[in-house]
């Protein structure tokens, strides 16, 4: 995997780059969809590249349970299964676990956990986490780690910052091909000086990329990004950066400030299932009786399939009747919404433009965030994505 | 409305033709894909054409009820608010109300009956039947009529009979706009004389159109052909003639044998939703075990997206796993099916073969009915192709 930098904000830390994966080029700063169980839900992969996805994630946790990521192999390896012949970037499986709670117990080894699909018991360690992804053909793995929940005392961050680092040290020797990139995850909660030790850690052992894990888990906005601040700017300046789970299209901004390439999140699809929908002025719930007969529609600003040809009126109507069209169009809006803020932003950066590009945007958007959608983070842990 | 007939089958009542409606050209005999509630379930208008729809169905009574035909009327019309440029054809609610069943009072004004959705309160009669079609702007609007269930004595089949033909002169009488065509429904149980009545009395009043209803809903398959072919080829042979909610492959090859043009069922699509997918050869119940390994495409013949693209074991796991996606691509695949079908129907009449061809047809098919398929015109009802 090769990173480029392209240009860099003269104000800020954010960066325009290009990530050359085995199976393709991802410009960055980007967002990628989430394909939890193999599907970006609700859409064909075409109409996600067609959105302007250059990658996706899909979730390891939820793959080795259901199917199997053996069989996934069998079937030539998950972008061929899934029909996305574009950059993947799997998650560990760290996070789901982290998410089932009483469902698992972590030791040095790994995790003992019960699937929620089954109840069946599975053990995911460091070696088999890389051994999945592996096996999926990843073009971007996650090392395992130790997530903790907000709030949580310094020790105890302490204590899993350390492991993780240990699971990381074991995770880049259990690699077998080097084709399949490999991220570290930096965590310690909002201790600053944690964070930064982390950051050290992961540079020391050397990773393809880094991450930033354990933010968006419950604690406050002005800490989440209070963290953020403080962290990615310490990361190395030759690797993409990856802030993990996050967030609101405010977030992005902000990440994309202080120098993130990469984000996920599953707000944009899940919001739009839920019927709500992004726009770059007004939340748009669109079962409100107000848009009964509103022939409008949804973002007369957006360039999608759905607000080309798709009325308010109409989309209240799908919603309203549970038809399964509401959700496909719902989320083509929504991601495109986020993708072409992605598009905006890395206009911006290519024209130098980022940092004023982003205090406008701070003051002139208004919070889109539901309660729902501000801890996105956390129930997406263990369900996919529904 | 124009009908023109292109060619005969020398051997059999099946024609091939071409329906001029207001919004486009139908190529018969055709398919009718069910869209409800003004969406063909889990797909975008563009994919329900590009898999060779000329013509699809919606519901005046789902969309009487919700989102109203006045809002639609608002909104620009039926085609407009669901993005769907070509021919529609409604039905006339009299199926729907019909298997409300102890929702509903029938009298010579016409129905009184209450909502599936809110209980409601509601009166549908032949006037307001075509008022609301009108308003919807559908191309092929039917006549309000008396669908009996199966058993039924010949009293009151005989009863049925002529309230539905009262109905059809006031439906007639009660239009204002000739640009959308009107289709007599022929009633008449499972009694030949009666059926031949049907026919006289709708002959008499005169229509765009004429179709057999009461079929499909709960005789045994031998009763349903035997109505059918004695029947259709008493409809008056310059006009399209119309098996509503009908039915399975073997259905249609049937029906086209019999002098059939038009046909609709929710069959397709509904089956797809729930895993069951056509093949030439062989049921796939895409949930079974034995596909959870099988790297083949759902058919080898089919030349739909799905079958390009995806897996037996990808479609299970989507099926599986709960997601949209699977409803999507199952759906493009049983629809695909059904349309392919009608394009080698009407290949086999163009080249005079088509005797041939239902022998054929026939005679390898194995039945992919199952017990819910075999009835899905019943529970088609008031259950919006759920």
């Amino acid at each position: 995997m090769e990173f480029t930098q392209n240009a860099k904000d003269p104000g800020c830390g954010a960066r325009l780059g290009v990530i050359q994966a085995p199976h393709g080029r991802v410009t960055t700063p980007a967002f990628m969809p989430v394909g939890t169980q193999g599907a970006v839900k609700a859409l064909m992969p075409e109409q996600v590249r067609g959105l302007g996805a250059d990658i996706i994630l899909a979730n390891t946790y939820h793959l080795y349970l259901r199917p199997g990521h053996r069989l996934i192999a069998e079937m030539g390896g998950l972008h061929r299964f899934m029909n996305w012949p574009g950059p993947i970037l799997t998650d560990s499986g760290g996070f789901q676990i982290y998410s089932l709670g009483a469902l698992r117990t972590i030791s040095e080894e790994g995790v003992l956990f019960q699937s929620h699909v089954d109840g069946s018991s599975h053990f995911l360690g460091p070696e088999s986490a890389v051994e999945i992804q592996e096996a999926l053909g990843s073009d971007i793995m996650m090392c395992l780690d130790e997530c903790i929940a907000y709030p949580a005392g310094r020790n105890e961050v302490e204590r899993a910052l350390a492991r993780t680092a240990r699971w990381a040290a074991r995770c880049k020797k259990s690699r077998t091909n080097p084709d399949h990139a490999l991220f570290g995850i930096v965590q310690g909660g909002v201790y600053p000086d944690l964070r930064r030790r982390g950051v050290e850690e992961m540079s020391t052992i050397g990773f393809d990329g880094y991450a930033i894990g354990g933010l968006s888990v419950g604690e406050p906005k002005d800490k989440m990004l209070e963290i953020l601040s403080c962290t990615a700017p310490l990361l190395p300046e030759n690797r993409p950066r990856y802030l993990m789970g996050v967030g609101t299209p405010e977030d992005l901004v902000e990440g994309v400030f202080h120098g993130i390439d990469l984000f996920d999140c599953v707000m944009p699809t899940r919001s739009a299932r839920n019927g709500l929908l992004f726009t770059n002025h007004e939340k748009v719930v669109i079962k409100n009786a107000r848009y009964r007969d509103d022939g409008s529609p949804v973002d007369s600003e957006c360039d999608c399939y759905t607000c080309q040809n798709y009325s308010r009126a109409y989309l209240r109507h799908l919603y309203m009747s549970g038809e399964i069209l509401a959700m496909v169009l719902n989320t083509i809006h929504n991601l495109r919404h986020y993708l072409r803020l992605m598009e905006r932003i890395r206009d911006a950066i290519r024209e130098g433009r980022y940092t004023g590009f982003r205090n406008l945007f701070l003051r002139e958007r208004p919070s889109v965030v539901t309660e729902e959608g501000s801890v996105a983070g956390i129930d997406g842990g263990c369900s996919p994505d529904k």
